[in-house]
């Protein structure tokens, strides 16, 4: 069986947006990750400040990165991020995935997002089904 | 006044992160937007197919292009999709950002994502607060 | 094999709380409810206004009966709900669930619930997981 | 000025619906409550589990507590909840809400819903809007 950290680097191995956003991953561990990226100024919006797809898509691979490391492919179902603060270019944000429940069939994660300062800037709720799949081929024991 | 057009043009020019995603403004009314966009192999996740964030950002922009036309800046304040069906490469993803309330401080938006088959692929649902401030400068009239 | 309309009058037997709610079903089909009820005194919160907790309630009920009635037993996973307009004592209010997916294992309903002025005072979303198991008992042919 | 115990206590004594749950509130602070309920046969679903209702009202009421109990009124824009595990008749819950943010013109509060064998059966989020009006009116000084 492959490790969690061994699954996490597979799936960042082939996420490309992940590494256009510039994501490091920090700690793995069952059901949960601790992601960063910095923040550049092709991500800005409308308003000069960051655009709000990108804390979503941090959150969202440091969902994926908790919810798929122990080898049981699972599909976000729904998502929410409540924003609570604005992120500027430059700003260094990490990315807490903690594990709220572990069903058999369906998840529930909560990722936090934090800036340099140790400010709360956005709140990630992700409900997953497992689909039972495995993301990273086993090969069977002889 | 300036138009919810001219607000919506305003908004995409600064807007580096919705021009990197090759988001086109096909539809502008008021508390109403029309976008779309062309997925690209960079914007694949560790599963092959396409990374979540990138929908979000293009409902997310959607949204933010729907909510602000009037010229009275807001702010998501909690938004969420779901994920109804997976997004590859090269799809041509539709986003239309209706409105449900238009509140005085508040307003409630509704954005559908459609691909090229018009298979519905998400459905954002963003809350936002607004600011009372315009996003484009209106010169007082003498 | 059960009727959706069989398999709703069968939940609604049982379902004390939609009972003490007051809640008549109004129409039946796949995948969709449509259900009312009046707004009673020992319904109010703190502020004289309807607890929100019967509007989500009602929003609830029409969502079981319909992400249920096709007689796959389906369970609640993530629901939200927008609060529009407030809900006074003897509102007439109905709620109408839609079918925005419907997947092998889990389901998505959007639920308007609407008042005796046609307003939008509420809307719920609800995703759910298929189980597989029935609802109501079918017999097996021989 | 009245106190958070103050405020609620005012609010509890107006809420029916709380009173009909059966709710006692067992701790107020500054944007956070902790309160408590014992679930009756009249609270089950069409599948003899407790209605997904009950357990919204519950944790909505502890929402409110927090939330507006620094005496100014606030209203809930967008809630979410998902459930974790099932209600039963007899189960006494506990709801714990706790400030995540708290914003001049919006705030937002988790609530976590324990049962008596301290597992987590429901997790609320809610987000509201601060009106900047008095819940409980203060008298002027001279």
């Amino acid at each position: 069986m492959p490790t969690p950290t061994e699954v996490v680097a597979h799936m960042m191995h082939q996420d490309a947006f992940s590494q256009w956003l510039g994501i490091t991953v920090l700690e793995v561990n069952e059901g949960y990750s601790k992601i960063t990226m910095m923040v550049r100024a092709e991500m800005v919006n409308g308003f000069g400040i960051v655009h709000g797809g990108i804390a979503f898509s941090l959150a969202d691979s440091a969902f994926a990165f908790a919810c798929n490391n122990r080898n049981n492919l699972s599909v976000a179902l729904d998502t929410s991020i409540n924003f609570l603060k604005p992120v500027a270019v430059n700003d260094v944000l990490v990315a807490i995935a903690r594990e709220i429940h572990n069903g058999k069939s369906t998840g529930l994660y909560q990722i936090e997002i934090i800036n340099q300062k140790n400010e709360l800037v956005a709140l990630f709720k992700g409900c997953c089904f497992r689909t039972g799949k495995q993301l990273v081929a086993v090969k069977s024991s002889l």
